[in-house]
């Protein structure tokens, strides 16, 4: 029987990769979608698409947290910060950063995989564009799988259950070039922080996208 | 200007005790409460009886976790299961057990710390009476501590945040003697896992409750 998993699927280019990364390396998958009040439902819906295209279950779960309604990713009425492509996480914590983001992302996963049995909770971090994330750091994703290593009953009676971030190594062309191997529904993702009809092309995330797809010589099928 | 701190508050002994020993530490405490489907509403009105008393600000969030329907502290339907005091915690990992609970609830903590600018996300894990909770040992709180320094702005930035779990090494008849030393306000504390208008006597929580009790041989002032 195949190793089960839970990949955190946000629709976007990374966690789709890692969904169809999963299935190539013999995970039967799990997805964990989660509304955590982001600036608009384009990236859910897209997450519910992605997952339908894999042929994965998935989890659709919504979190209200008073203290991140302030945040650029989560308050409309804030205008997104635009840096160039350069300085994109390159010069301290972006203002896009959503404190504990990951961290709860990951223990929602946890908690999936501790109540189905799944070995793995994987995700798309990416500590090379996004070098100044901490929660995307390796270090990080080291020291939280030894806690849901030891924090659950999985971990505690089996001593299987980790934290992959198999892009962990990868710049937005190398992932680019690997989502078109594993034939992950690049077409339908949604990287982009606004909501608008097409994706903006200014906010981190669009340039880091589109500098992916030039890098590795291929047209972005989003656009 | 006081130290800052989240503490995980659930409106039973041990929390409402961790929320009165970190302010005597000299923490200024926001507390926060989770509603996460547990059997009844009663503990979190405790929950916030407490923090008024306290005078605490805090923060109460809710949680709808679709893959914990069954678990025995969410189902109201289940009948929850019964054991000898000597046998609690003691026989492997109790059917109360709620995967994952501690990482998410540490998760959210992690991310109002680290939203508010506070150093330490307290919590009331207790190593002696829960000896068989993975969530609740000194080597899962360790890692989990460590993973939130290194994911977090202020962990980054400052290398200060840190999980405390100051009842870690008491047994129940210590941190009741604790709680009323620091003049906590146990008599408003709620323990048990079922919500009736008296606390039920026989489930592992009243169990455990009423042995630290009679063994610091006061009567508890909440019956």
């Amino acid at each position: 029987m195949a190793k089960r998993a839970v990949v955190l699927l946000s629709g976007g280019l990374d966690s789709t990769t890692v969904l169809f990364w999963a299935q190539r390396r013999g995970y039967r998958p799990t997805a964990l979608i989660v509304d955590y009040g982001q600036r608009h439902k384009r990236e859910i819906k897209a997450a519910r698409r992605v997952a339908k295209a894999a042929g994965a279950p998935w989890h659709e779960i919504s979190l209200s947290l008073p203290w991140l309604r302030d945040n650029y990713l989560i308050n409309t009425k804030k205008k997104l910060p635009h840096v160039s492509l350069a300085r994109i996480g390159k010069n301290g914590i972006p203002p896009t950063y959503v404190p504990g983001r990951n961290t709860i992302l990951l223990a929602l996963g946890v908690s999936l995989a501790d109540s189905i049995g799944a070995e793995a909770v994987i995700y798309g971090a990416n500590a090379l564009d996004y070098s100044d994330y901490p929660d995307c750091r390796p270090d990080f994703i080291s020291a939280f799988s030894r806690a849901a290593r030891l924090g659950t009953r999985q971990g505690a009676e089996q001593g299987r259950i980790r934290v992959l971030a198999p892009l962990s190594r990868l710049d937005k062309s190398a992932i680019v070039k690997l989502g078109r191997k594993l034939k992950a529904p690049l077409h339908i993702t949604w990287s982009c922080y606004e909501g608008d009809a097409r994706p903006c092309g200014c906010c981190d995330s669009c340039q880091l996208r589109a500098k992916g797809f030039a890098a590795a010589g291929v047209a972005d099928p989003a656009q």
